[in-house]
């Protein structure tokens, strides 16, 4: 059995404003280089207006009923306390705080063990573009 | 102290259709076959209709209230713009995104370190029985 | 390289009732404690209406908009099923499965991957005060 070990990276990726921007290519592709067969990969979005999800990865359409939806159930018109920096930005909190930014997926058998209809999405809250962190980490052997 | 290593499995589950079926029975029983005393125990639902929460492991009347608050913040009579697969799709994929797919559990003192009332859940989130599958994967020593 | 090892605690956190506690400091300390430069830090929050989330955190006013935000989500005033334990305890259990109990984090260069604005709460979803304890597990080297 080979020895355990691990690996981590902070990759950056560049936000259009509000949308799902899949990077499971990018993710995948990191985590072959690393030449394990077996592990636990860890993502973590290093931000609180920006988040990360595993969605469908086919109709486009799905992507923007999700957009539409936290549209709905965390509006920018709203009295909001905090609003010092725009209508756009505790909506984007509350929708980060609801979507999550860690994720926790395994490697099985040299692949991410990801179902067929499933990608890896940075989701982007704010309406301007922004740069992007997430931190990567990899265990295994 | 012993050498630590990893073990994963996919198993699979029959939905009945919209419903939470409690998984933390044979979720422990793998657990415990690996024969490990501290770990981490990751699980990953490879489905975008179906989920998985850690909930309460008593009363049957949460799960139903719970199921019933995802049908009205995520309700069918919307007019989604993906709609392709019948009009609990989409609310399916809404509910998988506020609910998420990826679980992470140490395993401390020999088991999985849950508290007394909280159980793992599959979340099944299609109005149809499925079989889903979830990825285990297991590091510990 | 050094030897992949683990460590795992359970941490009490008092809570004043429905609030955001702040455990950053706490955990990082304890993280640092380990004497590890890179590996996973998992958190496992033991409670089916107290949970976890990463946040801003610098404004109060957003931790005052998240709480206001889930009170309009999952309002107490609501013919819920299960009521047995006062009007607060099935909204609780409804944000606790919204925002999630377990959380991951990569630990990077000796510290915690975090970002600058990035907090860890323990959200207490209770009207009343509370002890609540979080499962704290780290794999690294």
């Amino acid at each position: 059995m080979a020895e355990l070990r691990q690996a981590s990276r902070i990759i950056r990726v560049r936000t259009p404003g509000r949308a799902l921007v899949e990077i499971t290519d990018e993710i995948a592709s990191w985590v072959t280089g690393q030449g394990m067969s077996e592990g636990l990969l860890t993502l973590l979005c290093r931000h609180t207006s920006a988040s990360l999800t595993i969605q469908e990865n086919a109709a486009p359409a799905v992507r923007r009923d999700l957009l539409d939806w936290l549209d709905r159930a965390a509006p920018e018109d709203h009295p909001y306390a905090h609003d010092d920096e725009g209508p756009d930005d505790m909506p984007a909190h509350i929708r980060t705080m609801v979507t999550g930014v860690t994720l926790s997926i395994p490697l099985i058998g040299g692949a991410l063990a990801l179902g067929t209809w499933q990608g890896i999405y940075l989701m982007e809250h704010r309406r301007r573009p922004h740069h992007r962190e997430i931190a990567l980490h990899l265990l295994g052997a």
